[in-house]
């Protein structure tokens, strides 16, 4: 056999189970590559010979490259002035008075250029690489305009072209109501559906269409199916932001539309993961979410093991509700606060993850996927999920390189 | 006036409070030092004329280096499999069994040589450092025999000393009873008190006593005290781990023997907490280890400010409770768990981490204390406790260097 690299003197979590071991380790293992896939996985007495450029990976762990699969990468300004009038006691209205919440970011997101947006993004992508994440999916949200939401999608492919790494853009043009269309929220989004979807797919800056259903501060359901239809009929895939904050069978909804995933689903009902789990919906973790706006309803991982819901975990990445550009800290959160085992968790950055965007060319170590891979200076793989605020990655391979 | 070096173009959080500012903040500010110490600190405007090596800092934002008043840096192994296995459903019984808990820290620490733990402790330690550390304090306690706590402490100021780090060793013997002493608790704290405190004494090796003091886990208060009384023969002032699982008086204990701190008191009275504000003792606040065994019982922070309680945040960085290298992550976690102030939480890891230490001559910029800086790429203080799980720490400054 011919291959182009080969890593060599590592342990593999190939993250494919078998034998009852959901991590599928393999101790003492190597990985070949040729033309950017995984060519041969195994254990390294077994590895045909051949030349090839060969990385001895002096006993590290090698996981496929974690995948974060939902982010708000791209937005302009910060919220940390309101995190901390709101320490000091400030109320909600105060803060609304100072410019605060999502429209803050709308405005500054509106205010900034293409340049600003990429140049503010990358150090938060260079964060989350550095942790041995090599695909990423990226939303819009903070334009509520066809203009900005184009140019933030425009933003997030340069700044993914800037670095290794694999990207998903989703169109989420219906994430809140923007200042013009206040008190006409069905009208936004016929706007959303009408106009926003055909012309963002037309230009080819969308792999997916988002939305936020909520049945106070999102949309209902059914303006969000007028949002998936257009999507539909643009031939994009959907995923929905549902039931975060209670449960308004937003899960249901995005089984119905076949859904990607339905991501936060804190409050969804046991009903609802059923479907999910049915439709072949992934559901989406944010423990930094949960974390971050103290929130004290758990998301029912029982029902979503009873359903054989796969679970994918993120880091939500936005300035208003989830500012951490860490999926390492993400899988201690869902270990620590949501329960999930430590071979949960770690598909839930991986085989689910890869799932959660659609993506069957990715999210383990076996021949024929693309050879994404994150090494780690550890002695476990629950060591991912144990240490608190540590990175012990020490490399990324992207497409083979 | 002739200053060594001095930087410019900077922010400054000097946590000297003035004018109802809490940080003492000085935009567009300048620092300069003199053989180690702070020299001048002012507006850039007011800097009076003198050649000395000018740094740039090019819009960031220097605060005093951080300090992490509450380490348990050296040890050997790490705890992931027992953390796996609880998530698993293991009980404490099984995990017991297979020889989990602090005893496990305490059986590999004892096996490992004094390089080793100097050896796992570096990464550790060089985690907090690029974060803007420069002062440690690391505890011993793994050992619980006079050889292994002189080696832990041995390694303590090695690994310091191979960085540039200011460092506080306290000796933790009375922190577990050791298999040798089972069932006798008092014996091991008189072993303590009679052999262990001065021996290392006398030798140099400990800055402060320790003790961990727990009507059902730890030593109770006559035992603690046996400790305490043994340290001040010695000369070497105390402090304590006091009620972190119940309300056993610990704090009120530490405040009578003047302790530089107690530590975790989440379940401190207000009466003790009073006493410690009266004694000048300092209340560390651990939220990491709050977080990691999912405590819910918060700590009395209207107490502790209705008393002027001086309170220090720290990591408690440690195999069992907090494995957690990283202070900004704790910012957050004060702020996000324990509702501190963004003001609070900064002086938590400055002024009062300081106090905590009883170091007078460092924590904040102000003339005559130690250069000791800390630079971050911001814009202002309150990210350092908004972002989560991201670094925007650009350079260290320790002793003017
Ligand atoms: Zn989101
Ligand atoms: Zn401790």
């Amino acid at each position: 056999m011919s291959f182009d690299r080969v890593w060599t003197d590592a342990h593999l979590a190939t993250m494919v189970p078998r034998d009852g071991d959901p991590l599928g380790i393999i101790e003492d293992g190597a990985i070949a590559s040729k033309d950017g896939r995984i060519a041969w996985v195994g254990r390294r007495a077994d590895l045909p010979a051949g030349a090839a450029v060969t990385t001895r990976c002096d006993g590290a762990w090698v996981l496929p490259g974690l995948i974060d699969c939902h982010t708000h990468l791209v937005f302009a300004g910060d919220r940390a002035r309101e995190f901390e009038m709101r320490l000091e006691g400030a109320t909600y209205e105060q803060i609304a008075r100072e410019g605060g919440g999502i429209l803050s970011t709308v405005r500054a997101t509106r205010a900034a250029s293409e340049d600003d947006l990429v140049a503010s993004a990358l150090p938060r992508l260079d964060a989350l690489l550095a942790e041995g994440v090599t695909t990423i999916e990226v939303k819009s949200g903070y334009g509520l305009d066809l203009e900005t939401e184009a140019r933030m999608l425009r933003a997030a492919r340069r700044a993914a072209a800037q670095r290794a790494v694999g990207l998903q853009t989703s169109l989420l043009a219906a994430h809140a109501v923007p200042p013009e269309y206040q008190g006409r929220r069905a009208d936004f989004a016929r706007y959303v559906a009408q106009d926003i979807i055909p012309a963002i797919a037309a230009e080819g800056l969308a792999d997916v269409v988002d939305a936020f259903t909520d049945s106070v501060i999102g949309f209902d359901a059914e303006e969000t199916s007028w949002v998936f239809d257009a999507a539909r009929a643009a031939g994009l895939p959907v995923k929905l932001h549902a039931d975060q904050l209670r449960d308004d069978g937003g899960a249901a909804l995005a089984a119905r539309y076949r859904a990607l995933s339905a991501d936060h689903i804190e409050y969804a009902s046991a009903e609802g993961i059923a479907a999910m789990a049915k439709a072949g919906t992934v559901g989406v973790l944010l423990p930094g979410a949960f974390y971050f706006i103290r929130e004290t309803h758990l998301p029912d991982i029982a029902a979503m093991r009873a359903a054989g819901l796969r679970m994918a975990l993120a880091t939500d990445l936005n300035p208003g509700s989830s500012p951490a550009p860490s999926l390492l800290l993400m899988l201690n959160m869902a270990c620590t606060l949501f329960r999930l085992t430590v071979a949960e968790a770690l598909a839930g950055v991986t085989t689910h993850a890869a799932a959660a965007l659609g993506m069957r060319d990715r999210g383990a170590l076996a021949p024929g996927l693309r050879c994404d891979l994150a090494l780690f200076a550890i002695n476990r793989p629950a060591e991912l999920c144990y240490w608190l605020g540590r990175n012990p990655c020490i490399g990324r391979v992207v497409v083979g390189q």
